[in-house]
């Protein structure tokens, strides 16, 4: 969604706030997931074989360290590594997550802004049938099979919105709040604990318009399908727009769900029914110009 | 030399102990370099083109951090980084560098005992004309450059040769002590440094050997040479002499410096002359029998 966004607004246009969340040290590294996916994509890298990761990755580290015993449950490339190493190595002289994040998205040639949810650590940790585990743990180490019974955002309570969020929020030229089609019970919910953001996106003067994950009753991507499921609530945009009811003005379906648009329009939502899978630079474009549209529509 | 020795004697009746004051820490991992390089060459796997580091080693990290303006002056290949990471890992978990090390050269296949000097952090500092730098500032940014006034082995006095290194010693089965023909200065001097060494090593019951690491006025390998010269001694195994006299009882000199052997003698050490440069296994294996040969022959 980031990268149709950025096919069709200008890079003082768009502002990406990311989930960090998901990051966490392994190895010894600091690890921010969501950001480096924003930003191999931004950056024209982003690995479609895998989903995750950059383009003409290679496993030379992680083939070693797999004969030497070591941790090799997530897959460190070698490319990414050096993301990772400098990365930390930039915290650990003290800069911030955002400017950590800059200096990258610089280096990378990505010309849109990307900022981290908050500079400060939050860490999603998921409570299920079989415990309370750490992100990574539930999601990359067990595949998500556990039981999904809520997630918990630790250190967001103490935790502040980055400057680049939160000056996105507050800018007088924001025209759109849009919420990207990611998970929002893993990747959306972190932004919306971080204080003063949840209550920021309620009182916006600007529209703000989600895209519904879940097309044709699956996900578009991940576990979300399966976390529904197991909460009781129901997989389809409706489940979503009673999810995200006070937060937003409208929503993105896809073709396969426009039976669905009386239902989401009766929770007083607008509709948009537009082809929400993203399989090609030119989908991802036709995407954004409907949300953007619908902002529009909705200004 | 340590592959050479390996070649002679079984795996219980070797132990290597190594430096570790080369060691620090860069991008936040723990790196050893002289563990590494005495484990990689008793693997079998030492980078003969390099002359450190891995065969078949690759740089897709350094490459992708050089690219991201990460910290370079230091390679590390993509398998070196498993190593490195591997290790940073297990220490951050408590456990020992002997410990590490072990597992590290089981990993590797490596049988003889491959010990650090100590389980604590010495690090060697060189006192320069440039002012006082950290080894591998010294040795690898600077490429040895300033001049050489003396080493400083900082926190030796409040460390502990490690428990393997303190066993071979006063193992009631040690027939003898070899010095191998590394650099006296950087990492010779260390060991000795720790608390008890000298005097064991001055206490011996077994004899001491030395093979001279200055061949023909040259250092078989590195900056010994230059280094001397800073310091205003004998490039040669005469100068090696003065600086081992009273730790060793015998020292083993190339054919090319054959003619010093009177002058050494004088000094009341032993002198063998062998082919001292080991450019091939069947040389590292002929010079261990030689020093094995001149231990026994001072027994």
């Amino acid at each position: 969604m980031a990268a149709g966004l950025a096919q069709v607004l200008p890079p003082e246009g768009l502002t990406v706030a990311v989930n960090t969340g998901d990051d966490f040290e392994h190895l010894g590294l600091s690890i921010c997931p969501d950001l480096d996916s924003v930003m191999y994509t931004l950056a024209g890298r982003h690995n479609h074989e895998l989903g995750w990761g950059q383009q003409g990755e290679t496993w030379r580290c992680m083939q070693a360290l797999e004969a030497l015993g070591g941790e090799s449950w997530f897959r460190l490339g070698d490319l990414d590594l050096a993301t990772h190493l400098h990365r930390s190595a930039r915290l650990r002289q003290g800069a911030l997550l955002s400017q950590v994040t800059a200096e990258l998205c610089a280096s990378f040639g990505v010309l849109h802004r990307v900022v981290p949810m908050s500079d400060r650590p939050v860490r999603t940790r998921i409570v299920t049938d079989e415990g309370e585990l750490p992100f990574q743990d539930y999601f990359v180490r067990r595949r998500c099979a556990p039981r999904f019974i809520r997630a918990r955002f630790e250190g967001a309570d103490q935790s502040a919105p980055s400057p680049g969020f939160l000056a996105a929020l507050q800018d007088p030229a924001l025209r759109a709040i849009v919420v990207c089609p990611s998970n929002p019970l893993l990747s959306i919910a972190p932004l919306l604990c971080l204080p003063g953001i949840d209550a920021a996106v309620r009182a916006r003067r600007v529209p703000a318009v989600a895209v519904s994950p879940i097309v044709g009753g699956a996900a578009v991507k991940g576990p979300l399908a399966k976390m529904l499921q197991e909460l009781g609530e129901e997989v389809s945009p409706l489940g979503i727009a009673r999810r995200y009811a006070g937060l937003i003005d409208g929503l993105v379906i896809d073709d396969a769900d426009a039976a669905l648009a009386p239902a989401i329009e009766a929770l007083g939502l607008a509709v948009q029914v537009a082809p929400s899978m993203m399989t090609t630079p030119q989908r991802q474009r036709a995407l954004a110009e409907a949300v953007l549209g619908l902002a529009r529509r909705l200004s």
